[in-house]
């Protein structure tokens, strides 16, 4: 076993060790700039993770988890068209940057350099790596999908949330745990139980996303805090806070959202009063408790994995 | 071996049987519109026919064929909003049709169901078929970036152009007839063979394309006649007609080129004749027999080629 910082110095080395054509450089050039602005590589650490803990030679994971960075970060430049976003971890987007036209066909080919890098997976474990990622990649669309049809909405349940983020955010956490788990040759049940650790991780870190946007300290938050309440984004914490309110505060609540701002800091102030007063921010941690430890069920008869778990709980108790 | 009709007849009726998850329907019917717009179905046919052609099981490639075809469909379906296009064969494109966020996200869908079916090729060849499909896919939006870049430029030379062509159209049709000829276990000289053939054929099939937008038969060809012209596309025929024009014919065609259109019809008209003057025609159908001839040479030592040559032959001249 490695230590997280040692997983990701193989990771990000391994990245910059992709070799892009030098010409069109207008296609790859935003290529690499998409893949240059960093973040967590948080899945592919845990396909490598994974890997060493069934007893694999992680070597043999690098290029499929690659492929899982590249098709995430391909999944924001897309994102950040549809969302008409402008920064992305403190840069111009790429359809800022260069243009739209630019920012499509350069995610497009991302697409394709991440199946390309999922085609390098050890060829007797090829077709089940490539199923997972195909059908987890397709997931991800449909959870784009939902989100996008979630702003346009006003009827979305808590329920219906937590399947659009289980598809958009947790099945790839799941994947790249179960696809270091098939390179290592571990048993289905085994890769079975990881990927059911992973998705209920992936929901408790995406929850946890939506608290620290209310709560979190701006000391430490990468993010500015008040942004999902400024756009009026259906977090669990706006649709948690609808489906409970009653009479004047939930007239409030729905005026807040339904107007023009006045002064973003009083907006953002008085909804999140309200969101206390209502005791979202305890739900929400109660929230991604449940799913914390339902994850961590499926570890149980799983091998070496007290890096995993704490690896797991710092992502689902992180403050930035 | 099948006839053609019997061919497409496969395809049609295996695209039709595809399943595509009820939700979310606003991902998965846009998808199926563009599935079903129809066109011609040039690359999986080819693909099936150089199995048959090798004594492969053609019931083995149906799977990848479809993905090349839908892969194609993507590509068309994000051609059109970059070139914000209302209209695919007399259809409203899905850009038009529902937005431009939805066509974004529901080709990025139909890339991923094309791996999907590429997955699906006997796994015996699969890596192979996989990268081979990967390389094309990729040339494929190198091909489309330098078509976007030279819109903005006006040095393009004809040699630039048919580099361009190669990539954006004439490999997916050389990768079509590999991929049968892999799943058909040809040797890898055959399989080499038959992939130059499809690049040759693929050129001369889209200088007939230029070619016919100018003098094809209005009752005939399927697109309106002169939109290339009217566009300041920079084709074969144009590109070529800057090349070897003189003195005021150049001054003439830069100028129709770069002012607003008073009327379409005598611009179309001016035009054209500046071609025929210049003899562009006959340069055109020089080079597609120049690329036809050189294709069939490389059919020379591949068995049962009749049916293929007699396909060809119908692409390199078709009227519509």
């Amino acid at each position: 076993m490695h230590t997280v910082e040692q997983y990701i110095d193989i990771i990000n080395k391994a990245l910059e060790n992709i070799t892009y054509p030098a010409e069109p450089s207008g296609l790859y050039a935003p290529v690499k700039y998409q893949l240059d602005m960093g973040g967590k590589r948080v899945r592919p650490l845990l396909a490598l993770m994974a890997c060493d803990m069934f007893g694999g030679n992680i070597n043999n994971v690098i290029s499929p988890a690659l492929g899982l960075e590249i098709f995430h970060n391909f999944t924001l430049l897309h994102d950040d068209v549809m969302d008409n976003a402008d920064i992305r971890r403190g840069r111009a987007t790429v359809h800022k940057a260069w243009s739209e036209n630019t920012a499509i066909l350069s995610g497009d080919a991302m697409q394709i350099i991440a199946t390309q890098k999922i085609a390098e997976t050890p060829v007797e474990v090829l077709k089940e790596v490539l199923d997972l990622y195909n059908t987890t990649a397709l997931e991800i669309c449909e959870g784009q999908q939902y989100d996008m049809e979630f702003e346009e909405r006003d009827d979305v349940s808590v329920e219906g949330y937590i399947e659009m983020i289980r598809l958009k955010t947790a099945v790839l956490i799941g994947c790249a745990l179960k696809t270091g788990a098939i390179v290592a040759h571990a048993t289905s049940a085994q890769a079975d139980a990881i990927y059911k650790f992973g998705v209920n991780i992936g929901l408790a870190f995406q929850l946890q996303d939506d608290y620290l946007d209310v709560y979190g300290d701006p000391a430490k938050f990468g993010k500015k805090i008040g942004g999902d309440i400024l756009n009026n984004k259906k977090t669990y914490m706006l649709i948690s806070a609808l489906t409970i309110a009653q009479g004047k505060e939930k007239e409030r609540l729905q005026t807040l959202i339904s107007r023009e701002i006045d002064s973003p800091e009083a907006k953002i102030a008085e909804v999140t009063s309200i969101y206390t007063s209502l005791g979202i921010d305890k739900m929400a941690k109660d929230k991604i408790e449940e799913y914390s430890l339902k994850a961590l069920q499926y570890l149980e008869d799983i091998p070496n994995s007290d890096e995993l778990k704490k690896f797991a709980h710092s992502l689902t108790t992180r403050q930035l």
